[in-house]
């Protein structure tokens, strides 16, 4: 399934429905229950996901652009606003997990309502370029939606004490194609997303201009669970020296001893897996779900370092094959804007701007990115400690 | 229906299905979503309720006195254990609302499983007097639980959004019925349980002795709305004069300005009830849902007191015709223990005994406690502070 | 030095200037810097308690009753009130130690400017008896702060890792003087502060009346560093089964292993003490700086109790040869008010009242209160974790 | 005072000497009460300081290269030890502010030790290069904890509701020298520290290295006191859409309406000044003791945003005439290695490296940079939020 590559054929209104499609297939196999809790304040239950990618269509697209729509319920803005503060109130992050109404079953309900709306709406009108930004805006957010609904059904389930499987339309642990390293000479490069380089990118990719790479070495694979473990067992979890001085203080406030999802259980290396549940650790298989302190904490201990996202950027161009898009890879650089960056008008200008402070960029994309939503110039950020996303390492050898 | 009061033809039997039917009752118009979040640390999900209850038939009764007993699941006394230090590992009270699994349906599965070992260990066992006595104690817990499942319940509608009604067979906006003031003489009273009391009690009612008390008067009815909203009026929650320092603080720290569940709308005040949601303050109601802090200041700001609990009982014994039973009634007394108060062997030790400091005595009972539950010895008690209980205020006229 | 016991010749302005000098003199030996820091919100410098104690004095006696008298200083009432809300600002308890101004010497001109103001006040004024209780009140809360300033002395360099020694006027290693132990018949004994009991009281040991004893026996000693040893030894700190829950949770979330400066150093336990910095424990000397979680569990592990107040209270009229004053004496009473307590009118009325609420009642004295500052009837209070007072255990034997 | 620049005749000996003298200087007016103060976790004790630069001598040079020296006190290490995990103990920086001991007194003992020491040492030593370098980098150490001392004495004076003065030999008010608007343009510039660029420079300079700017102006001055004004009575504390998202959360968590030190009192807007208290604020002076946050909303609010670490650098070295020095000046780059950066071995290779997250670089140098200690290639970084630094605002203008 490739949601938005357009096919000559295809049109916004089929792609729409295969994103709204996918969305509630990756929810198919969950109980009721699974919907409804939020274990950590990152961690959105499922339902709120589905709720928010359609608030967000009603809100941007169908009450400003769409003549006689309707509300479907008046304080669903309040429930399902996620952080946009010039669009009123909104349930605070950590308190969603408390919200048994509206159901489920309204909630798909809503989502139907919805649906039927910019079907009818998209039928209907001849849209203005703005429009068809706004509309592949909201497909992008969807599908990032589609991620998260991934990751935070997994810390669900896997902070469970009953580990409990379920089935799931993506291939959790697929493994590493490694290619040969890639060289990458000292010069200047463009950076940023140019015309000719697809339908649609973030705001944050704009901006193109130029960076001054001196000449480095990029691995042509992802760190495997081995090699980590071997960082594990050399005591790497234990010596301040490796790690920065956040991250220190991270590892012993959190008690930090292995990657998120990692049990030792009489001896061995477990990891909860969604479609299995507990398994032991494949050594072949690349790290998963490591935080930026663990990432770079590992590249010291190897006497080496994490790319910068411009490195990783040129890299990606300039071998195709580089097989990319398992992990987010942890970069060095910190999210800050590009040279020219300007933040939208309206809320649509909240969307990436106001984070750019704190965090850091991951590239690439993972198991559980919809296919055809990431490219080489894909901005993923989040703080030096989190780890519940599909997040690994790749070095920069020299 | 009166679940522990034995006609001669009942049996322990009859009185277990009774009480446990009535638990599952009270959950009838419950939808999947509400079993599941834990709105506040003190606020167990409703599922939670049914398993617990569950757990403990299983771990007391079933599995040290039922030969051949299979539990059910390995993982669940670790889920439904709720602060038996003696019984293993525990799922941590403020994690309760994180946890999916095991479904509602399979926790009704795991009622029906051990209600039908129960059944059967009852219809063929003998009770030695202490078996009796734990089964008592079951069937007494299980109707705590009752309670609270229905506080826990509102608590969780109550502060959603949607503010949604349900069906309940709890007459929660019961009125009161005014009697005389009890006027108690100065003397020697006997004071706890006492045979020919019923034919049961917690273990802190146990150790009868004797009190003395100073000649005083208890109000024959409780405090009503409308009294309270004088309080209010008056600036009741702005002068700290009123206010032991610890609800001072309380109040500055939590922005209290008014009882658990009461919203001003338009300049009228509004409360959450289960049955009908939002509804007007009846001024004629008694007042309901507030903290010992608030009744404490209200008792100042009237200039009475409350009742100790020694006053409060030998009233409730003196005059049957007290109306009590609407609103667990703050009383001025420490939740301590009596004299000659000794904790029972074991798991069941812990009952009681180890919450006896930082809490205040409640008598009576409530809209919500289980009929035939409570008596005049019956001691319960919460911190100062708590207010999401069915608590209301009787004062001392003198 | 007895400073308000008043001889036929005494007058009560030789008693304010004995009181005001013991106070300096327990400060003689302190460094500049030791009167500054705050080393836990409980605990305030010593500078603070020097302009504090001046300030009542200025507050409650100078500006309201000598005409004329020249504040000395504006800020000063902002910088040195305590929790008098209802004297305008203050600043947080937590934030004392923060102030390096006004610095040592200022503090002295201060009290030296109102002790000049006080001497010719009492010299020219005929005083009315309720100003004569509102100075014998300054002296009584003055000899609070005296205690105050030598716990909090202690509890400085105590946890300086220099574990300096300072010389103080104050027998702090006596040792206890065991009597047989008091039997209290059952029955109605007056309690409280009466007629001829001396010329001071604070207004919660008012409200005589009459308390129901059950008969039982009050420990004519102490419990001793050896017998607590023995607790400790027997794994008392380890074993939840012995602790109240809140003791519990406060055991493990402190990691709580021996009284409050106690330290096992190479396998033998020292504590440190004011006059002599580190010293080996002396197994005869009675316990000190315990907690009534504490008092409490090892009084659950020897099987026994701690009194209540009342029983306390009638032992020490009974056999007035019990050797009481060395410890504050942690009873199983809550602090709550006598039957017909009522607060005074104004900022005094804060003193006692207020505090009501889970608290633990102290009966005796220790060997840091001022010599004649206690009586039978005297009620101390403090929180059940809190341990840097002089604090011990006496047990009821039955 | 130029400490560090060498004159042919000057010796290290006679740096060091000026250096330690310098540190003294700057306490010459505190009272010994000012010393011992901590205020806020960030802010550390002068006599902390004066104790900590003293053992950092004693530490790194004379107890591994001075033969026979023998250590002032044994606990001083662990008293003075600020964040060295490698070199043992330390107390918490939190708790820096609850020690009495060691006096003041006794801390310039132990200096006034050690740099007889030293001062032995250097005459009798021949340094090799590394020794050299150790020594250059504790006179560069000592000359950060300069600016730390004035800075940390400021908090301590400027939240004392006295708001005291004091003397000190720094020009704090010093106005602002304009100069053009520098133009980059566009290409490839050389960054960090070079041969040439001086005798001393820090880790993280090191790593000499290529950077291609794009075309850029940045502005001749510094955002002043009235241009800043603007920004406030425009509401720019109240709009979300001018912050960062951390910078929203900070300005509303904080309650925070304007930079550090600014009061408004009557209608009029005053700020504390070490040298006279409090002093109506000077439109003309630049502004200070701000955030990063208020530095990214003053920027994106006037339509401009900060130059990154490498364009101020350029703009350095293209004009020397730039006026910079008079506040640490906020730039977007986030705090970050250099490529080739990496750690020395050993606990000096903790002094640079592991902060390289979370915090942003601030370049140019202060009113409270000891003369001589700052270059164009100088890096120093603090979180977002800080701001008791004397940090400023310079734009870029295109």
């Amino acid at each position: 399934m490739s949601p938005i590559t357009l096919s000559p054929a295809a049109t916004l209104a089929e792609t729409y429905g295969q994103v709204r499609a996918w969305t509630e297939r990756l929810c198919a196999s969950l109980e009721i229950e699974d919907y409804v809790v939020q274990p950590a304040p990152d961690v959105s239950p499922a339902k709120w996901h589905l709720g928010h990618t359609t608030w967000f269509w009603e809100t941007f697209v169908l009450v400003p652009h769409a003549p006689g729509y309707t509300i479907f319920h008046d304080d669903f803005s309040f429930v399902f606003n996620s952080y946009y503060e010039s669009v009123g109130r909104r349930v605070l992050r950590t308190q969603r997990g408390n919200l048994s109404r509206p159901t489920v079953a309204q909630v798909y309900t809503y989502r139907a309502y919805v649906d039927r709306a910019i079907g009818q709406f998209l039928a209907h009108t001849t849209l203005s370029p703005e429009l068809e930004a706004l509309i592949r805006l909201g497909l992008n957010h969807e599908q990032q939606h589609q991620e998260l609904l991934t990751t935070d059904i997994k810390y669900t389930l896997g902070h469970n004490p009953l580990f409990p499987p379920i089935s799931l339309p993506i291939a959790e642990q697929a493994p590493d194609q490694p290619t040969e390293p890639i060289r990458l000479r000292a010069g200047v490069y463009p950076i940023g997303f140019r015309e000719g380089d697809g339908p649609f990118c973030f705001d944050n990719e704009l901006g193109a201009h130029s960076v001054y790479l001196n000449g480095a070495t990029l691995s042509g694979q992802l760190v495997s669970n081995g090699e980590y473990l071997a960082f594990i067992e050399a005591g790497g979890y234990t010596q301040f020296g490796h790690w920065l001085a956040d991250g220190w203080a991270w590892v012993n406030a959190q008690q930090i001893m292995a990657p998120l999802y990692w049990h030792r259980i009489d001896g061995q290396w477990y990891h909860y897996t969604l479609q299995h549940g507990l398994q032991p650790i494949d050594p072949a298989l690349p790290v998963c779900h490591v935080s930026y302190y663990e990432a770079d904490a590992y590249a010291r201990w190897r006497g080496n370092r994490l790319p910068t996202e411009a490195e990783w950027e040129v890299a990606a161009r300039q071998q195709p094959e580089l097989a990319w898009g398992l992990r987010w890879e942890w970069t060095g650089s910190a999210y800050l804007p590009y040279p020219g960056f300007s933040t939208a008008e309206g809320a649509v200008g909240e969307y990436n701007g106001k984070f750019m402070s704190g965090q850091m960029v991951l590239r690439g994309a993972s198991v559980a990115t919809p296919e055809g939503h990431s490219r080489p110039t894909y901005r993923n950020f989040f703080q030096p400690d989190k780890r519940w996303q599909y997040t690994g390492i790749r070095l920069m050898l020299s």
